[in-house]
């Protein structure tokens, strides 16, 4: 189990200091180019990390090996570092004696003892991890694709030593990916049970809170209301808030647009509604979006947090989300800088806008 | 003609003056309620403005009407205040002679001599108003509608006294709509010469930047650029870059999601892309978007602000683009904030999300 | 029960004729009047009934009234036909002693028993109603509305005895809706053990195949064929097969086109693909579509007919889809034919293109 | 110029002669495969050309190239054929003295003259074969690509010989191509003087045909008439109607859905409409639409039939449009049948429905 910190240890604990802001780059002559600067860079923090918390896909051969390499890189290259561990993964490696191992019932506790996450896995160890940090502030996260490179998945686990080297001993590229905060409700406005504590600040949730009639036959029938006025009922098969990351996740098989991750606002897209003249409605971050199941529903629908079930919500019941104080730093490549990270993305992972292979529509002449 | 500001003219005139912060709203005990004071209020400004430009929609009968009608309120009500008008209003109105009459020459002027600007007509007319404080800063506009309100409208020809009134006595809730700067280059990066001339600040539009291959049967091939990095090549009938408020316009129709007007943030959508996976883009406001002919393309194509042609874009030419220093200030219905009047707009104007009519489809048991 | 028929009895029934074929138009002088007689009438049928089933929606107090006055109307004009109920019906209605109840056993009995079906209640009576005669030949159907006319609703409930008087009497005009004749197939293609007996030629269904992830909350996996070819991959929700009538059911809330109801065609449309370039797919009428659940897929998925859920898929399991060779008569509006029909329920149902309230857009001049 | 025909000629020229039906597959035992034989074959056609019409792509090296490897390759092969070109391919090709050149004005005579055409180029190049054969029949077209292969263009230019072989020794797969049957009207409903002369019977056309504002800065209004009936209008940048073939070109791009080629229906499709409920409307090949310029629009639009500008339309100018008698006979690949060519084409030209990148959408387990 995780032991509990004394409150000295607290307060001598190395923390992420958030270094000197990005070195400007060398401005040239034309007008196009002098524009050209990215008004934008990645955020650069140090990373000194006393304690790493280490996340892996569960029943998968090739990253339990991959977890064998990076405890053995950890252990012997920085032997002062703390490492915790879920149940499985320490199942998994019995030869490492020191390991944390974090209880279900510790999970709370994460927060306070971990200085850095590194996953290993797919998108959906992230967002695992995401919900593990659920309740409140997440600690920089560095993600290891075992494939191809993904939206959330900028290093690929061939590259571990160096990346890690680089990150552990330098300032690393961070982007803070929102994340909403989201709070059920039941029909008077109390927190509702679920399959989680709620709390004070709600559950943060990375891609998008997902309303769905499941396995009910019928549409469902969904409030939407934000800053408090009713802005539209979706008579549909569920309904999704989603954040600028989620827009390349369930958003835009819903028909969504795609979102750069820094773009500070809400996507609130239906999903097969009983409409010709719904389209996406893109809300500013500032505001407060409730989503409630209208009395005019027949069933109950199912509330899921970045795909996971959470609790069913009955006529009356809601969800209120607003933007979260607690996104995830999420470490990327320092080679491009967020928009390009994305931008490769976007074309190489999505195939946004790819071509015709026709290319008599580019103008070659051929046509 | 506009008399030239003498420096102590300048220096004496009245300012629009910021005035505290809006009133806060009262609470209330259950949590939904709690979280529920919308997040943003209409910023509240002091309008006690010297000089007064009316814009009217031209060779239209019953706004040459209204604005005699208006006329003869503010000289009455409101003797000490200057007129400035365009010339086929002056003309309309032979009986009022101390209207200041602005010259083509002297539209650089407007910003320095306008303090308030009251637009009689539709969505045009305050683009076109837009269009005249193109190269800077626009002075706080009062929207009348001669027909239904709408995005733009968001007052009633029929109440123009009491609107005036009012604004022109007290605080008003005032929406700063974003515009995008604009610049046209050549393929050095030159300035590029256009039917208006682009200073410093580039051109400041309201709505959209769009390239379209217009009178040209063959598709055009723009390349997107976000912060410098190569985003995509559209090869298309054309593609607009929108503003928020923008997103109710061409950019809706070309199949982009719906904005709030608060969003910071560009929407990029292709019009009748060859392509089955180009979805709008959303980006963030602080980038910079550059949209340039591609070589590729078989004819030049059409660059439009706000629906006006500008000038013919050659392969390599390109429009380069970031969000303006000088938003339009637009003043809005006090009683319900921005929000309120958007989301009865999105739903009365354009029918939004629209139920069928068949209502067994909400579940009240008939189907 | 239903009285088992003897087989003179079967030969002596009244049939339905199929009259003469329709009068043709008076031609006009022009160009434009010339071409344009419709090149397509409803077929015209004489409908002289001896036995007519009568359906309801259960559980609705003014479909119960509504049921009464039919009960009363037909047994008193037309006292020599026989008329068939579901038990729920004759519950309702026990001063009505000769009416003959369907019992679940007998539903196979009903296609050679019934002449006539008449509805009161929704799209849905009338569904149930087609899901009646599922393995095989359907008679007329005539649907009466209890509120707005609908796709499926051309009449109203409150012009009961008159629409009957005339079908009764005269020719009446008839719509035939392709159904789709769909086989569940096991991974060997033996015919699956479904909720329902499919026989030889499949269950007809009216709207849509539907499979859907439902309530397992990753991802489906769906091979589509079109005459054996692998046509393509649906990662997704789920995926639909629609008629021309279900173009305006599921189909269009997945975002599928709108379909004539005349058009030889199946629409192809996924549920919320993970995909930026799925289309949905138009097939001609003569062609085979199967969908199989590929070996890709983590779960089972609902395979449902006309929104009914029939039974769980496997990976390798499938459904493989025809043009049913039985369709559904239904019984039109006499008055304008199907187009007119459906060109005014596209419109006035679904609000299909409805203008923007605010009339500058059609070139009113008021902008 | 090409030598007019006497009677004798034409009836002892050598004709296309419908072979017999095509050989049925076997069939094998289970279910699946019992009911998946193709239940559609392309039919097959003896060719047996006397005059052959060669047209390419102008102005293109390659395609130059290739058509001097033509030329001597059919006069070597076939020294008793009749070769027809357009003037600019005799001029390149001075060489081979028994061209029989199209002038002009002889155009009208070519479908007397012409067996068969064989095409060298793009899409493009068939739209003008279709365009020359735009007042009635068309012989069957043999397309070579240049590059890769296209919907339009089922044959390599590499494989020339042996493809021209095979075609005029045996029996060939044709698939016949819809095209519309398209006739401008006046006010009045006389035909308009276009570009080319329209007969009785209109001018046939192979994609779509499109009205679009072109140079019009300003939203057209265009109403949309079925069968006589008031459909819809459309105020957008434009309107299509298109045949299953035109699909894939213009109507892919406004957002319509891909049709299999053999379907026997129009396509309906604005293009950027200012309406947030437009979808496609399919309609049954069998009946009449009219597309009219509104009285309400501000400005003519642009007719174009497959991009080709062939007049401007005023207010209460239309086109009217039915299925053409006069399809395209192509000639396909025989190895596959058609839905085998589109199946493939869809998925490899268009990349329909491209898996994103990151396989562990699949379940592949890796996410
Ligand atoms: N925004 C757009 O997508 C526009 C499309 N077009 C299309 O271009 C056609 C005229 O072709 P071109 O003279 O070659 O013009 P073009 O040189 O502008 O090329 C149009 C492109 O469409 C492709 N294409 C044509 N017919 C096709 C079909 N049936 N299926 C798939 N792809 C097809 C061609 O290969 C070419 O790449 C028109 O019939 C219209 O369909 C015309 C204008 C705009
Ligand atoms: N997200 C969606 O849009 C969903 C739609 N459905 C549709 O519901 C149908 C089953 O209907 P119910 O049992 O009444 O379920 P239901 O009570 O959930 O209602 C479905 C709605 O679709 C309407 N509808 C049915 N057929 C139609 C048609 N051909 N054209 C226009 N509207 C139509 C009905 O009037 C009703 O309003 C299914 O065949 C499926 O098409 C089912 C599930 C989800
Ligand atoms: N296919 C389309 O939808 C096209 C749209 N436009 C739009 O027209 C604008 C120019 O307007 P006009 O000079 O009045 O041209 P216009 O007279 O052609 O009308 C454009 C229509 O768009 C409406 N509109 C303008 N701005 C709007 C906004 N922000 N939100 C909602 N509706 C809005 C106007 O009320 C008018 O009905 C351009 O900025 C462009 O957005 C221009 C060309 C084509
Ligand atoms: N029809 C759909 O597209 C559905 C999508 N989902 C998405 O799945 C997520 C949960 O992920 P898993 O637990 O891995 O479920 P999963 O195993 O069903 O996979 C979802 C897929 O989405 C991808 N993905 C997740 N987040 C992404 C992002 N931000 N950008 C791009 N791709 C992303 C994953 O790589 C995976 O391929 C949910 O948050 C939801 O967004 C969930 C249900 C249906």
């Amino acid at each position: 189990d995780i032991p509990r910190p004394s409150s000295e240890d607290l307060q001598s604990r190395p923390r992420l200091l958030l270094s000197s802001s990005p070195s400007s780059q060398a401005e040239s002559s034309s007008m196009a180019q002098r524009r050209f600067y990215p008004s934008h860079q990645l955020s650069k923090w140090s990373v000194d990390p006393r304690t790493i918390l280490l996340i892996q896909k569960p029943r998968d051969e090739r990253t339990a090996v991959a977890m064998g390499d990076l405890l053995r890189f950890l252990t012997s290259a920085f032997p002062h570092l703390r490492i915790i561990v879920e149940p499985h993964t320490a199942q998994d490696h019995p030869e490492f004696e020191d390991l944390i191992i974090t209880a279900e019932s510790d999970t709370a506790l994460l927060p306070l003892h971990t200085d850095l996450v590194i996953t290993l896995g797919g998108d959906g160890t992230i967002l695992h991890t995401s919900n593990l940090f659920g309740d409140g502030a997440c600690p920089p996260v560095i993600s290891f694709s075992m494939g191809s490179l993904g939206f959330l998945l900028p290093f690929h686990i061939n590259d571990m030593e160096t990346v890690l080297q680089n990150a552990l001993s330098g300032p690393v590229s961070v982007l803070q990916r929102m994340r909403l905060s989201c709070t059920p409700l039941d029909a008077s406005g109390e927190i509702l049970k679920c399959s989680m504590r709620v709390g004070e600040s709600g559950w943060q949730v990375m891609n998008e809170v997902a309303i769905h009639r499941g396995r009910h036959p019928h549409l469902n029938v969904v409030d939407a209301y934000f800053d408090g006025e009713h802005l539209t009922e979706a008579v549909a098969d569920g309904i999704l808030l989603s954040t600028p990351t989620g827009s390349t996740a369930y958003s835009l098989s819903a028909g969504g647009p795609i979102s750069h991750p820094d773009t500070d606002a809400f996507l609130l897209t239906p999903i097969a509604p009983r409409s010709l003249s719904f389209r996406t409605v893109i809300l500013p971050g500032r505001g407060v979006v409730q989503l409630k199941i209208s009395p005019l529903a027949r069933s109950p629908a199912e509330l899921s947090f970045d795909g996971r079930e959470v609790c069913l919500l009955n006529p009356d019941e809601s969800v209120i989300i607003t933007k979260s104080p607690f996104p995830i730093p999420c470490i990327e490549r320092g080679d491009g800088g967020a928009a390009s990270g994305w931008v490769k993305d976007i074309n190489s992972l999505l195939q946004f806008n790819t071509g015709f292979r026709n290319k008599s529509v580019m103008g070659h002449g051929i046509s």
